[in-house]
């Protein structure tokens, strides 16, 4: 009932409905429930992905980003996706969002969200906030992670169109960071474009990107988001990244195997849950733990036996 | 038969053969045989674990451990876990290794490894290898990854010791970074403290410990690898962690842990494997997905009901 009726509300556009399922999407019960009902009204949206290393200016980027969008009277969604300390099971740099003169703007909806088993990854949550999104009626649906390990091929699974921001100088160390964006991006954004380097860098990567990308070049656009320059040319790319993407029967497809691919890890955690509460409860799975602790069983015949157990080979 | 002479080879002593079995680990099929023959010869060695983000000087620093442990008498096995790229299927930064002097002593094996599911982690057949180096009878094995993302944590997972190689003036953009790593660290290492900024940096880390850790309160050892300076020192360092270790009670604990979390993530992959062919080659399952394709199936429901054959429930 009392879902039935916040999605009701959320879909004529009240943000606090929204927020509140977004919320209970994190409990698994729901969840369901939630997905269930409001899956035929996705897919309308379009998403964007943002990734960079930390400190390339992203948020007031997409700050920039939703004023633009706004600005041709079309609506916005922002998720945040945070690092997460395992260790000190809170958020390792704060609130990210730095967007006061938009996030009165009801037209806007911002919200942070924590990551993956806390290693940085997008979980199932994050990708089933994107379909809230996209049924609440949000045309532009801005998805920011940080761009460091797991999270950037992440990004991939969930945008229609991935932007990977970078600025001059980011500095040897990270050249690996680099390469693993390289391949990721829709459009590269340079930011913070007038400081020093920055030919250079717009140079380097025009230089190193014919040998990833085939049919969609990426363009380089330099940006200085702080001044709100180069956002109307950034945004330019992303239509028409979109046309090409809609073009080339590219759209449909990527969001028919993203589907796919949210269907399989959905699969998994189910399965990833009941393995654990196994373990934790049930006496014959007990049992073969408890024989590996005291070496009586070695640990590859456990793992076969405990998984023909759940396979339920062994009752047949 | 052929595994079982291999086998008994290795504990001879022979490289090849050691070689060759971290190879057929790949396949799982071999993977259990192998495991099952070589689980009863480990335990021996102590796993050394060196983290840190490319360009501090890991190799140099693991080159110059190495050759301190040799003269100790001890022998050493060093595995590298290299960051690939799953676009190009091969290795972005090529073959790490750059300790001439040391590969062709009989008394150290060393063998690059490729991370798991491209995302940076350490594969079981990462964790496995370390078991076959250790029943191989090598004292102290190395593992080395790049500090970023995934794999920082994972390292906690194989080594009783973890180093995290820093070096002064890494710059603001990796304060993430940083951050990230100061939970894992057993003992940090700062690297090039000859270099600029190093007595700064030696400040900042021992201003930042004391939040995150209790009874073992982590040393920060200056080095300059390249001169093999501090090494020593270092492996003192790791030493005195060891007996820490021991005294506590703790080695073993940890080391039954990480047991049980290889034993839950060989059961989470042979499901894996299960899940993925199933979908691919089994015609109720086929019909799930492309009643999700084609949308007379939502993806919730979908992955409720593949969940339900898999455990079986429906045929009950």
């Amino acid at each position: 009932m009392q879902i039935k009726e916040l999605i009701a509300q959320m879909m004529q556009g009240n943000s606090r409905a929204l927020a509140r399922l977004i919320t209970l999407l994190e409990n698994r019960e729901y969840q369901a429930a939630i997905m269930k009902e409001v899956s035929p009204h996705t897919g309308k949206a379009y998403t964007l992905g943002i990734t960079g290393p930390p400190g390339v200016g992203k948020s007031t980027l997409i700050s920039g980003l939703v004023g633009h969008i706004r600005r041709q009277g079309l609506t916005a969604g922002v998720l945040c996706v945070d690092p997460t300390s395992p260790f000190s099971g809170g958020s390792l740099l704060g609130d990210r969002i730095r967007m006061d003169e938009i996030s009165r703007d009801e037209g806007v909806f911002i919200r942070s969200l924590a990551t993956r088993h806390n290693l940085g990854g997008l979980s199932p949550t994050a990708r089933q906030s994107i379909k809230l999104l996209d049924a609440a009626g949000k045309d532009m649906i801005i998805v920011e992670t940080v761009g460091v390990g797991q999270v950037q091929w992440d990004i991939k699974k969930v945008a229609d169109t991935v932007l990977v921001v970078l600025i001059p100088g980011l500095g040897d160390n990270i050249q690996m960071l680099k390469a693993g964006m390289m391949e990721i991006a829709d459009i590269f954004v340079l930011n913070m474009a007038d400081r020093e380097g920055a030919q250079d860098m717009l140079n380097e990567l025009q230089t190193t990107l014919p040998s990833f990308h085939t049919a969609w070049r990426p363009p380089v656009v330099p940006t200085v988001s702080i001044r709100s320059e180069g956002i109307d040319t950034l945004y330019g790319a992303v239509l028409e990244h979109r046309a090409f993407l809609e073009r080339e029967g590219l759209l449909q497809k990527r969001r028919r195997e993203r589907d796919f691919h949210l269907l399989v890890e959905m699969v998994h955690d189910n399965l990833q849950e009941e393995v654990e509460r196994r373990l934790a409860e049930e006496e014959d799975y007990k049992e073969i733990v408890d024989r590996v602790k005291d070496a009586s069983l070695d640990l590859y015949t456990a793992a076969d036996r405990i998984t023909e157990k759940i396979l339920d080979k062994v009752s047949r």
